[in-house]
Formats: C-alpha cells, structure tokens, sequence
C-alpha cells in the first residue's frame, strides 16, 4: 500500500470549517462561537482558525444554495490549470477570474481554495478539520479520502482510544480513481466530522457538546505532533463505499416506499442478503438482493434524496497504518 | 363553556391535507401516494378528499416558498370582506382579486379557502384533517382550535381509547381573542395531526405507518358518527399555550446557546421554575425563571427558530366535553 508522506514539520496552519451545509447547525454555531471566541483553538504551536465554510447557505438556513459546496473542490470547478497535476510550480497556478455567472458555492470554493489551500500545492494549510451533521443514525463518524492518509488515520486511532464509548467509526470516502471533491481536501491534511442523528435546522446540545470536545482532542493531537510525539503503527478497520442504493421510486420519480423499519438507524450494522431494505406504501416489502453482506451508512439521509440516495452500501476493511516517527527537531543553527 | 354545535347532519364533504409544510414527508407522502390510490380514504357513507396542499414548497423540500401557509388562513390573508363577521349570508362573501405580487401562499390559501370553504361559510367542507410532522419529541398530538370544538374533542377521545399506546396529547392552539390561522380552520370542523419526532426532508416508516393509521381511524370515527353512532359527555385533558420562549441570543441574533439536554425531547413533561432550560455556548446554564410549572411543547422544532421560539410554554387543563348525540334519522317523505 502506498502511503502518502508523514508531516515533516510542526503542523502550524490548521482550520476547523463549520457550516459548509448551512443547514448542519453543529458546525454552524461552533465557527460562529469560534470566530468572536478564538481562544479556544489555540494551543502551545499553533492556532486553529475557525472559518464560517458556506456563510449565504448558513444565512438561509439550507444545505446550499445553488451547488453543494462540499461536493465543489474538484479542479474542475476550481479551474485550476493542468499544470498542477504536473507538478509545475505552484506560482504558476492560477483560477479563473469570477463571473457574476458562476453559481454561489463555485465562486466559494474558489475563495475558500485561495484562503485554505490552493489543493495540491504546496502552500496549502497543513490542516482542515470539516464539522458535519447527518440526519441518518450515523453516532460519531470520522470521515477521511483514504487509508493512505497516515496523519489523518493515526489521527482517527486517538480519537478512538480517548473516545471509546463513542465507538467512532472511520469511513473512507474516495472510490478509485475518484478525484477528491470536499472542502478539507484542499488542505496537505483533512478530517470530517460526522455527527448524528441530528434534523437539518436544529442544534441539540449533547451533539454541540460532543463535537466541540472532539474538535479539541483533534487540536489536542495535532499538539502531541507538533511537540514530538511518536506514533507507533497499528491495525484500523474502516468503511469504504461500494455502491448506492436509491429509494424505490414510481414512473414519476416520486417515492414509492421507504427505509424498512429493520433498516432505519442502523447504520454501519451489516446488511445481509434476503434482509428488508424498503418498506413500499403499497404495503410489501423490499428485499435485499446482493450477493454479499454490506454496511449500510447514511441510510435515509435528508440532504441525499435529491441525490437518488438512500443508503450507501460500503464494506469493511483492516489495513496497517505505519508508524509516524516523531518529528526530527530543527538542526541548531551551529550545527 | 360555551360549545360549538355538534353537526347534525353526517358528515360527507372531507379532507386530508398533506403538505401544508413542504418538508414534513409523511403527509407529502400520504397524499400524494392517495391521490393515485384513493379508495383507502373511502368509507360507506363518504370519500375523503386528498389534498397536497402546498405544491410548490414540496416540490423543492421546504416549509413554505414565501410565508407559512398553515399561518395565512385569516381575514386579512384571504381578504374576506368584514361582511363575515356580521353574519352576512356568504354569498355576499368574495376574495379579491389575486395579483401577480402576492406571495405564493397567499395565493394557495385563497385556492384551498375555495376549495374547502369559504371559511365560516356554510358551504365550507365538513371536516379537514391536516398532517404534519415536528422535529420535536411530541410523540401523537393531535391539535384542535380550543375546548368548544366538540365533534373534534369527541374524535380526540376516540383516538386515545383506540390506541392508549400512542399517549395521543392534545394540543388546543387559539389564543383568546385570536382568530384562527390553520389550514383546517377553513372547514366546520378540523383537527391536525402532529406526529414526532422526524427530521425535516425525511420520510420514516414508522411514523409513516402511525399516521396512515390514525387517519384511517378518524375516518373510521366520522363513519361511526354519520351512521348515528352516539357519544357520551367525558372529562378531556388537554393543554393550551400561555406563552413562548426565546433561544438566548447575541446581539447581533445569532443563538447564545441551545435547549438544554435536561429540557431536549421531554416535550408534555413538567417544567418546575428554578429547572435548566438552556446550555450556553459559554458554558453556563440558563434556567426556568417563571412562577408556575408549565408545560413545554414543540422543543427545539427546526421550523421555530425563525420564529423566535425555542419551546410553547403550555398550561394542562382539564374540561367536560358534552356529548354527542346521535344524529337524528332524516324524517321519511310521508311524516
């Protein structure tokens, strides 16, 4: 397995990006409270800035308002040229100049690349931590691009150890040969936080809570880095996507049924063949007709039914993650 | 206590309304899904009615597209001239003329008044029964103008002795002195539905299936009625708004805090004065600071927070529902 490389230096530019869905309250009023409050994401080597990701989603209360802002860091959208996947200097990167034109959210991402990143380059922030809120039963999941990313996984193995009545669950999102297309990947390092279950519109205190405390303990850790620390290799085991399954539907494109009770708020349980997945209103039920147990995650997510999604099916896996070696200190000038 | 008149003639023109509110998905669900299979809402002596209620809002997943519409059914909005309110026959009654500039649910409410009334007319239909959902834990509500709405007190009845499981609530919503707004209130009689707790956007099986079902049995009930089924007098609890409190916010209107996880999802319990009501972002905790214990209802519902409310301070009350008497047989051509 390739691996992309450890940080070799202290992680000093670091983000923490709430409100990216304007409708997730967590994130929403943690960057709202952060900005007037910011003492809260310093630490010894370093201050987290806390950034408001999709401010008019967040004014209207909406998961976006023209594009979904998290699905928009693509180089296509951001019109970074080809020279960036040739690794040409990044001083010759450049974006297009905006058009009244240009959907909200694209014109956001294009800031949003310039203050946090631009992707891929490397004057790109060290670090950008996603706050997210999911209607669906998710509990605490932790979602990073892939197994590859060696800070972002030993990252997740803390969280999990200091946590473990949270049972975070790490979910891995990238599909082969998928460009990644989501805010913290336009950072060298990113983490989503996915907290639910929690309506779109509402801010309940236990996930507020819970979330802050985790935004800490990720700071916390990017501390422990920062001043030295060794992390030894270990087993993780985590959730990849394989598929979606959409709601059953009539010629119209309406619903014709629902997530099966036996489904609903199940998430990361297995699903195995010949299980109820939908019940019907014409009363029958649905059946699950793979050929392989899966782990259904998101199921019966808000934001996803315009997406034709009901549940994204994934697998599990265990990978080794190698060990991230303590940073080396500074060579002293008189050496 | 002064009651309305029991209908005294089987009830044959009904309604159930869906999608009052464009993202409250069971009553989207079960109206459309009804008015491509309608025979479930027929009964011996009269079919009901399906109505999508708020198109345009379900369309595009929201609450409303310009203003609530369950807010819009008053004088004002529907511009009935002030004739209704001095007895007035109604076919002096007449809605202004619509006008490209009037917001959408204006509009609506004036094709649904026609549709279902005119309001306070004697032609309107005989019972609307209106669907919704809560992001809020209020289980089965069943929510009627006031005490004097005896076919609907009756019906309440009915509905908590034929499922004790569901501890259907009773929720009395008109403000002395306050004219009534809601979409049913353009019937003779009405009563909503207002089952949660279900996030904004989606549609759960089970609380799906409960609404299906209670529909089914206030049809059921009218049927009872209109085949001369009599009620006797009984004592109802039920509970009525005295006030409504405010998140805590910064000046700039931003929240300062949030429903405290000692008040979240405990809607219907008692709240004694000197109890927690919010957690501040700060830290600290605000708490009940009122004279009397009330009641909290609709705690933490997404739609609210634009509204200003974090919870409906409610008094419990209890009441003597007269009864019903079965409706008099028609007399025969020959007496």
């Amino acid at each position: 397995m390739c691996s992309l490389p450890v940080p070799r230096e202290p992680l000093r530019r670091v983000a923490v990006t709430g409100g990216t869905h304007g409708n997730e309250m967590s994130g929403v009023y943690l960057a709202r409270h952060w900005l007037h409050a910011p003492a809260e994401l310093q630490r010894a080597s370093f201050s987290a800035v806390p950034v408001l990701a999709n401010p008019a989603a967040t004014s209207s209360c909406r998961r976006y308002v023209d594009h979904d802002l998290n699905r928009t860091f693509t180089s296509s959208f951001l019109k970074l040229t080809e020279t960036v996947k040739i690794g040409v200097p990044h001083s010759r990167l450049h974006s297009s100049r905006p058009t009244p034109d240009d959907p909200y959210e694209v014109t956001r991402a294009r800031e949003l690349n310039q203050l946090l990143g631009p992707k891929a380059s490397g004057r790109a922030f060290d670090f950008v931590l996603d706050l997210h809120n999911t209607t669906a039963n998710m509990g605490t999941c932790l979602i990073a691009k892939s197994s590859h990313e060696v800070f972002a996984m030993h990252l997740c193995r803390h969280l999990q150890l200091q946590y473990p009545e949270l049972s975070c669950q790490v979910f891995l999102y990238q599909r082969s040969g998928e460009e990644s297309y989501n805010l913290d990947s336009v950072a060298k390092n990113g983490l989503g936080l996915e907290l639910g279950p929690q309506p779109q519109g509402v801010l309940r205190a236990d996930i507020f809570s819970r979330m802050r405390t985790l935004v800490a303990t990720v700071l916390d850790f990017i501390e422990l880095f920062n001043q030295g620390t060794a992390f030894p290799a270990f087993e993780m085991e985590a959730y990849r996507p394989v598929g979606v399954v959409d709601f059953p539907r009539t010629e119209a494109g309406n619903l014709a049924g629902t997530v099966h009770p036996q489904l609903q708020d199940r998430d990361f349980q297995p699903l195995q063949p010949g299980a109820p997945i939908f019940q019907m209103f014409s009363g029958e039920d649905l059946l699950y007709e793979g050929e392989s147990t899966v782990y259904p995650v998101f199921i019966n997510e808000a934001a996803y039914y315009e997406k034709g999604v009901a549940f994204v099916q994934t697998e599990k896996f265990t990978f080794t993650v190698p060990a991230m070696p303590a940073l080396t200190p500074a060579p002293s000038p008189a050496s």
